[in-house]
C-alpha cells in the first residue's frame, strides 16, 4: 500500500486480517498513523520476490501516480501494480510516455470515499458494496487483472472491469457534472442575497454539493477536463435554448422546447437508483406532521418498526422560521398501508398522499 | 374563497373556525369536497354588503384569475379581493388591461403547496410558518393590504409586502431556476442509461426536482417567462465559462474560472437556510453506520432523545447494492460532542468527523 490516506489506510484495514500488508508514505506521520490503526506493517523500502498475486497499490494523488509508479518498477519491486485514481485515461497515456511497464499494471477506481481525508478517518467497510472500476489497458495482463479484482472482491466491493474511456465519461456524468451544476445554481443565488431566505427544500437539495471543498474538485475536473466540458456545454446549450422560448413567450404559452427539457428530465430522474436499485416509482412516501421535540422522529420510527414496515429513506422537511416540520417517510409500495394504519392508529397525523 | 383545491381548501380549513367562510368552485365535486371537509358553506352566488374586511380569494389558475375578478367585480362583489398566484407581475398588467377596479385587490402569494393539489390533500397547517407575499400595485388601499396581511397571520403564515416585480424575481431564482436546472441535469442522464446506476447521492439530491409534474411546471414558467430566461443564461454562461477553460485544460492545471465558479457556489450555499434560520455552517453533521433493518435508527434516535440532543435534520445515505447505510445527523454545534459520547458509549459505530 503506497500512500496512507483515507484510501490507502482503508484498504490496509480492510485487508489486514487477511493478508500481510505493507504500508508506505513519504509523510512519516500518515505512515504511524496508519501503522497505529493496524492498517499494516512499515514496508522497509526493498523489493522482494514476488508474483502476479502481490498487489502494489498506489493510493496517492492522481499526479503522483505515474511518477511513484515507475520509481518503484525501477527499484526492482515485482508483482502486480494498480492505483485508485478517480480519472483514468490520462494517467494511462502518462504511464506509458514515462516507459513504465504497463502489462503489470491495471488501473482502478473505487467509488467510495467521503468528505474527509487522511488515515483517521479511514474505515474498513469504506468499499463494501461499491462499485469498483477496474480499467485494464490493452497491455495488462490477465494475471494482473484477475489479481486487483480479486483485491476489489477482498474488500466487498463490487468489481466492474470496463475501459478507461468508458470510466472517465461516466464519473464525468453522474459525478463531476453534478458538482459543476450544483457550484453554478448555488453561484446565482450570490445575485439577490436575501431570496435564498424563501428557499423551499427543492433549493436546499440542489444546492447542497455546491457546500464541496474547491481545490479537491479543482483536481478532479482538470484530470477530466476532456470528458466534462462536452457535458457542461450540453447542458447549457439545453438552458440557452429554454431561454430563447421563453425570451417570446406569453403566459400559457405551450413551450414546446421547455416541456420536452422537463419531461426529459424525468426520464433521467427515474434512472436514478434510490436504494438498493430500486427507482423513485417503487417507492411511496408517508408524510407524517413532526413538532420539533427530541423524541418525536423516534416515535413515528418506532410505531413503523413496531408495524415491520422498514424506512427505505426518509427526509426532515424543515420550514425555516417554524419549530416544527414534516418528515417523509419513503416504503415500498406494499408496505404503505400498514405503515398508514399503524400511524394513524396511534394518533399521528398523516399529512396527505403526496406523489 | 373562489376555487377550491388545494390552497383555497386549506385557507378554508384554516379560517373557518373565526370567521365565515363561503366557497366556490366551477367543479360541483371540488366544492362539494372542500365543503365535506369543513371549509366553509357553499356561496349562494349573489353579492352581499361589505366592507373592506371581508376578502374574496382567487383560488383559480393564474390565467384564470384576471377574468374572474372581473365578473365578480361586475357582480356588484365588493370588499377586498385577493388571489394566490405563484407569478405578479404579469396578472397586475392584465387586471388593469381588462379595466378590473384595482383599488381593493392586493395580489398575494402564499410559498406554500405540496406536489398533490385537490380540496383532498388540503391542510389547515399549511401555510404554518411560511412566508406569504403581499403584492399591492401602486392603486391598491392601504385598506385593501392591511386586510389581506390580516388573513395571511390569521393562518399563521409571514406577511413579506413587496413590489410584485421583485417577488417575481425573487420566486424566479429561488423555485423556478432549480426546477429547470435540475430537469436538465437529470436530461444529461438519458446519453448514458447505465451511467446513474453509479450515483451517489449527490446525483441524488441534485435531480429530486427533476421528478415535478411538467404541466404545473409549464404555467409557470411561462408566467415568469420574463424573469426566468435571464438566470438561465447567466447560469448558462458560466457553464459555457467553465468548459471553455477545461478545454484546454491539462491534468492538476490552476483553472482560474473553475475555481471560481466553485468558491461562488460555496458562498451562494451558505446563503441557503437549512433550517431555522440556522446555515449549513452551524450545525454539525455525527454519522452512524446502520444495519438496514427495522428499528435500527430507532435506536440510534432514541440514544439521541435520551441524551436531549436535538437531530435538526437527517439523512439516509444508501449504497445501491449494498443492504445497510449510514445516517447522518446535523446537530447544533454545541450538541455534537454529547451525541457522540450518548453513541460510542451505547456501542453504536461512528463513521468520521465529516464537515
Amino acid at each position: 500500500m503506497v500512500g496512507c490516506g483515507l484510501i490507502g489506510t482503508s484498504l490496509g484495514l480492510a485487508l489486514s486480517g487477511t493478508r500481510q500488508v505493507l504500508l508506505h508514505d513519504a509523510d512519516p506521520a500518515s505512515l504511524q498513523a496508519a501503522v497505529a490503526r493496524g492498517a499494516g506493517r512499515p514496508w522497509d523500502g526493498r523489493a522482494w520476490a514476488s508474483g502476479p498475486d502481490d498487489v502494489v497499490v498506489l493510493c496517492v494523488p492522481v499526479a503522483a501516480t505515474a511518477p511513484a509508479l515507475r520509481r518503484l518498477q525501477e527499484l526492482g519491486l515485482g508483482g502486480t501494480f494498480t492505483h485508485v485514481a478517480s480519472v483514468q485515461g490520462p494517467l494511462q497515456r502518462q504511464v506509458e510516455a514515462l516507459g513504465c511497464d504497463p502489462s503489470s499494471l491495471c488501473g482502478g477506481h473505487p467509488m467510495a470515499g467521503k468528505a474527509t481525508s487522511g488515515p483517521g478517518a479511514a474505515e474498513p467497510g469504506l468499499f463494501a458494496g461499491r462499485p469498483w472500476f477496474l480499467c485494464p489497458s490493452p497491455r495488462t495482463t490477465p494475471q494482473a487483472q484477475e489479481a486487483v479484482r480479486r483485491l476489489a472482491s477482498d474488500v466487498g466491493a463490487d468489481p466492474v472491469v470496463t475501459t478507461a474511456e468508458a470510466h472517465d465519461r461516466t464519473v464525468a456524468l453522474v459525478s463531476h457534472l453534478p458538482q459543476v451544476v450544483s457550484s453554478a445554481l448555488a453561484a446565482q443565488l450570490l445575485q439577490r442575497d436575501e431570496a435564498p431566505r424563501y428557499a423551499g427544500p427543492g433549493l436546499v437539495d440542489t444546492t447542497r454539493l455546491a457546500g464541496s471543498p474547491v481545490e479537491l474538485w479543482r483536481q478532479v475536473l482538470s484530470a477530466n477536463a476532456g470528458e466534462v466540458a462536452p457535458l457542461l456545454r450540453g447542458l447549457a446549450d439545453d438552458l440557452l435554448a429554454a431561454a430563447d422560448e421563453l425570451d417570446t413567450a406569453r403566459p400559457d404559452d405551450a413551450l414546446p422546447v421547455v416541456t420536452a427539457l422537463l419531461a426529459r428530465g424525468g426520464r433521467g430522474r427515474a434512472l436514478v437508483p434510490v436504494k438498493r436499485e430500486s427507482r423513485d416509482r417503487d417507492l411511496e412516501v408517508v408524510r407524517v406532521e413532526l413538532p420539533d421535540t427530541p423524541g418525536r422522529l423516534v416515535a413515528v420510527l418506532g410505531l413503523a418498526a413496531s408495524a415491520g414496515v422498514n424506512v427505505e429513506d426518509l427526509r426532515l422537511e424543515h420550514v425555516p422560521g417554524r419549530p416544527s416540520g414534516t418528515v417523509e417517510l419513503l416504503v415500498m409500495r406494499d408496505a404503505r398501508p400498514l405503515l398508514q394504519a399503524a400511524l394513524q392508529q396511534a394518533g399521528e397525523r398523516l399529512v396527505d398522499d403526496e406523489r
